[in-house]
């Protein structure tokens, strides 16, 4: 897996939740097609009238997730940014490459549409499939930051094992210190509750 | 259609996308499971672990979406809250009405888990099968003010015609003055861009 497979599977998808926070801090969600997928980055559209456009051009901060039938989500945070050049191409090869787009916008109805790309993020692939569950993270694009939720068992372990009984993933190595095989960790925090020296620790505060 | 039959359509679609709000003011998005709807209430659960906790914890404002096999989308904002009382008997029920969660947190992992609630907000079902598209807007619990995004054509009206012409959904209706059919219009914008006399307003803006 790498960063183009997620993307693809989220192409595939197509219908995808698109999340972006409005003018008060708030978050809205809709369902939005995936309309092009190439060289690491994500294009879409959506018309100059939404709500969904207003809220891209203040703020273009999205968050897109999609689930496919083999139970795999995935996760994309990145920002959206508008194509402001060959627009009309842009929007005629989106209408080529989705054309059932015609039905819900005929003839030159398509203009209407802003095209916009996602060129930089952080993505999740997400496999609950699999037992124990597997998670990767990567990275698209000028984006290098990786954020890696989830926790670490710190030198402070005393090699008790009350993580690896816990863990409903067995995801757990018994090792010095234990080690969280954080490929296959759910984030669920029931190490971290029940660490009776407190040695584990959130990943992002460390 | 009514908020109780929205409600559940999302518990139908059961892996529905929750969009939340971080600390920094930049969306999230996962896919979370609809465990239970019943009396214009969502229940749904997540470890105390998890980022998507931390988050709902620090800012309960949510927007849940999902689409269905038939091309029907439901979308929801409102505020989750977290229930205190009777912990282990939420999760419990929860599990009995989902047991697929017994793979992923078997035992007593399960208490992980905090059970949540939505028992006020918005619902907007959209359905895309439908020509012209069809939408509809509820409220459900204590919230009443419903956000109405789109347009409205005011006095102003000079009868030309022209809105009707570029509507893709043909949503627009000859009246004095002319009329949007709220329920099949996208939103797009192209009769509020056509109108020669700038006579269209967007509806939260009047």
């Amino acid at each position: 897996m790498n960063a183009q497979d997620c993307l693809n599977m989220l192409r595939e998808i197509r219908d995808v939740a698109f999340a972006t926070v409005d003018a008060d801090g708030r978050p809205h969600n809709r369902i939005i097609d995936v309309m092009i997928v190439e060289n690491e980055k994500l294009y879409f559209c959506t018309a100059r009238g939404k709500d969904f456009y207003k809220e891209l051009i203040a703020n273009p901060n999205v968050a897109i997730t999609g689930l496919n039938q083999n139970w795999q989500a995935v996760r994309l945070t990145g920002e959206a940014k508008r194509i402001t050049e060959d627009h009309d191409q842009w929007i005629d090869r989106i209408f080529e490459e989705n054309p059932s787009m015609n039905g819900v916008y005929p003839g030159d109805a398509r203009y209407i549409l802003d095209p916009f790309v996602i060129d930089a993020g952080q993505l999740e692939c997400f496999d609950l499939s699999s037992h124990p569950i597997h998670r990767e993270y990567f990275t698209f694009g000028a984006e290098k930051d990786v954020q890696t939720p989830g926790f670490l068992i710190t030198d402070s372990c005393i090699e008790c094992g009350t993580c690896q009984s816990v863990c409903p993933q067995n995801a757990i190595e018994a090792d010095s210190p234990y080690r969280i095989r954080q490929d296959a960790c759910l984030h669920c925090g029931l190490c971290y509750e029940n660490c009776p020296v407190s040695c584990i620790v959130r990943r992002d505060e460390n």
